[in-house]
């Protein structure tokens, strides 16, 4: 049995929970089961040298975990002085997410950092990340709209991500960090609730998979997706 | 008028949930207002190279802040390289007083590392951490003595910490970051329930002070590490 | 038209060249057009901690660009003191699929490591340095069972590496630099000549895309992988 | 009996020597008994970013020890890639006491460096390197002011530092090596000769201490600040 | 017997492949026997701070080997986070020597920098690398003359490296790697065609060495330099 | 006229204060003119990994400038985090000429490290820091014969070194720092008293030089190293 008694499909238990931070000009927790991600959103009026006088605005990501949100304490990324790979790897999944889902050119010369730092993990932390980061930014937005600094409210393409893999021989979606550690194929996927793709990134963990593979992973992912990307509606109001 | 609607020497509500990380032997979240830490103490069987095969244990601190904790976002430490000067030193007195808590050679040749990492800044960080570490760490011992692994409780010494500061010319109990701003002088205090100082720290900000002065803080000081403690026993049963 | 005057769905001229370094185990140079890496595999008699004593190997690998390899010079990594987060990305990558072709199991307690360093560059830098590395590692696998030092070879899984992308509202298959810059999705594959995906990661970069645009370029990029794998297996003999 | 066969609260011989480098604009050796201390005073017509426009100086500090200054060679700092917390902390303690000692909005827009670098370590010396860092700055300003640079003395608080401790159940004054080691309380005061106080800083290392215990530690300490501001003002002539 | 069967004062065989790269202004690949190293020669049209607005131009080069150019694998420097005190030591000397070669005045104010990249190593690879080095700026000065951003090509010194020993008591010009490891001295000169010297660097590596066995080498330095740049002048047309 | 009224040839006066650590197992302060270094020779009861097992020991040096050693303040090596080339390249030279001047047959596994830190900079640190360091050693090597640690006193080489140049078209020993920057030519001498080589490093600052100017240099740096042996011998007793 999956862990919260759900089917090969079902995500686990969701949790938006929107304006956690009294200072980040927008920010969320969000849960995916036990991982617990704080994301805040905060807005710089400069942009990284490249944009310069180009009118366009920026959105980037950095990405952290507790030392002891994993099972055994990981060094402190701090302390030792570097990011690891992987760490690096989710920002930039992550922040290219984000410019997929803002006109950057409606931001104005401004840079959105989303910071996503993992509190609790135990699976699926870089999908909670894009899907709470989401909800972070467009509550920033708002409240540059809310105080005049934006003049309208920028076009958004509303997304959300999930993890699915291959366990057992069984497509499953959202997988926790037992799933995750002895999935065959590991797959996350950003999209839109309406089937569009953002990012796929499938990984042959200990066998290679074939298309039909591929298309059950994206079948299930896309409607966990759509789900997903209710809850937030739902929060955002 | 104070935050909180507060006298000069009361603390802001003081808030200590145990038990709020899945994974760490011990944890806890410590509120002092609007001031939140997460803190978790994590134990592995092994001690520093200075201590091997001397049967004693060891304890550590490490403190960091997420960079939106703070009313303006900080650079990552992580992304950084390195932590700053004020993080090594709010660490380094964390470990300390942590160490002045429990006596290490009834803990076996094991370290605890206490990780207090700030959620969200308002003032007295550092006094938050230690007062949460406290906490996490009899509960990590907790822990510990349960599974067997240690046959008997370790002896420990109950402390707690508090900032005390001069702002305006009045003596005034736990600032937070407006008034520690402003403040003229400050001092961190860390002590026992019951009067014993483990660690003193006074710094003249913008204007130098007397024993006088400094005798007014810390017995302002003192009685609120007195309701701390108090507050940390009812947690811990 | 598109350099060397191919069709959309036609790779550049690739080059395989074993053999090109006097010291390594194996190595070979790969051109995917003008892009041009230098790949060695290099034998360690000694395995990461996590492995020791387990009686398994590891495959590992680095990446990393001259720093004129591209149009402008960029900064040496060795000189800033870091590897930036795209070279952490690729690297992994390579190291993921190279363990995806060979039976760890089978390679006794000894670490290969494949350094994939981009002599020039213009485009498809990571899929070119993939299909070469599959080429090195074999013949340090050969090299090792030549001297006796594994008895028996490996088993293996012949795999090969392809950027494909929408460019102009077209899939076209091994982007060169050019039409990289300008794609509106970009997808890598990494695949075995009978189609079967070892990872797969697209991402929108100016325009999401659908279902049936993954599709396209996924037998796009399968056809391109074939031949790839066919001209690894005549260079291998 | 303490070295150089001194009372509890007595001061070991303390030597301090002006003009000690050619180069720099002030600059003085300070010796408390076989503590070692070089210190100059850099003077740069510039000021960190914050201060920028506000016609206000700035004051700062960075220390270091020679790697055997000790009784066993300690790393040096500049091939491990970096200051030890312990550095840091002294470092900041030393800018901060410095900052006391003039009034930044009388310095012009230029910043003020003391670089204390112990030459020979025999305890106390960030208290020595406080006390010498006051004699090196004011020679850097009189330097200044006969220069034309300044057109009048900026107004400066004379102010030293000293440990004192409590070793086996005796308040000592200027601990050295040795006692510090096996201290069972430590404090570093930093004081003005008339009794106002800068920065104080009191640890438990093996026992904790109350209240009578701080008292009659900072009454050693003041009377020691007394006669080391005496010295200070001899030197300064 | 010495390696490609030559005599104690020739060397190896020398191969000069000017304009090896797609991208740079200039490049070569230079082979002294097995070592082989690619140089390009990259303009910037910036100066280093220290020489704005002096109207004249910089040059400066950077030296790395790729892991496995050697005959076990070495730690990739970017990875490790720094470079090796031997690979700052070649590096200024090949800077050194190319600032020597033209007349910085007559650069304009850019910068040329010179990346020595060794693709395989036998022994030599500085004094290869500033042999190359020359060819590579001196084309990378024809590109700029020929684009008219400059008007008139700089005045030039043509200047070569070799590496002298003694081996075995007697003095050998350009030592492979074994010889190079079990040399008594080992000189590098950098000189020009006509007997002037550049830099010369000889050092005792197991036995002192007098003024006549200097003399020796430095003759068989200078005529094996002769020969070097007669090479570079027949590629450079 | 040259600083301190001295010819061509002379060298500046020469102090070697021997024992100047009360620490270290062999000390000097050395002062050539103006420059004023301090070396300590530290022994450690071990070897570095590639010669353990070997029998023989390793002497080693490290390098550094206080920050205001020189006419003005550079930045702290120590915070920038990394040493700088020109820090590396001299205490590699220093390493090696250590090397030379003692067996490492006859040292045991034991590790000499020379410390050579320069409290005041102007011209020729390195040549000063290889004089006085070879002081320092012999000191510490007296030392551990003194106590038994060594039966008997290693075979060594006295050596010296002293900079040589050609400033406006004179042959000058021992240039002060007004006269290196203006140098033509650049020479470091490190040799023996009986006129052996250990090293020689000739630069052509802004002029090439040709045998006769080399074998100029080379008789006036070998007769003042002559002297400087003398004055070693002296110290030495």
């Amino acid at each position: 049995m999956r862990s919260f008694q759900r089917g090969a499909l079902d995500l686990r238990p969701v949790t938006l929970t929107p304006g956690v931070s009294r200072h980040a000009e927008g920010s969320a927790q969000v849960e995916f089961g036990h991982t617990r991600v704080l994301v805040t959103c905060s807005v710089e009026e400069r942009v990284p040298p490249h944009l310069m006088g180009k009118g366009t605005g920026w959105v980037t990501a950095e990405y952290g975990m507790l030392p002891r949100a994993t099972h055994t304490r990981s060094q402190r990324e701090a302390a030792k002085g570097k990011q690891t790979g992987r760490t690096m790897e989710i920002q930039r999944l992550i922040g290219r997410s984000m410019r997929a889902a803002v006109n950057l050119s409606t931001l104005g010369p401004r840079t959105l950092t989303l910071d996503c730092d993992v509190i609790q993990a135990d699976g699926g932390t870089r999908t909670a990340s894009i899907t709470g980061a989401y909800v972070a930014m467009v509550l920033a937005l708002r409240t540059l709209h809310g105080k005049g600094t934006l003049s309208k409210m920028p076009s958004l393409t509303p997304l959300a991500a999930v993890s699915v893999g291959v366990v057992k021989g069984e497509v499953r979606v959202d997988l926790d960090y037992d799933e995750d550690s002895s999935a065959d194929v590991d797959l996350n996927l950003v999209a839109t609730g309406d089937g569009r793709i953002v990012e796929v990134q499938g990984t042959a963990e200990h066998q290679l998979f074939d298309r039909k593979a591929l298309d059950a992973m994206l079948d299930g992912g896309m409607a966990a997706i759509q789900q997903l990307t209710v809850a937030q509606a739902q929060v955002l109001g």
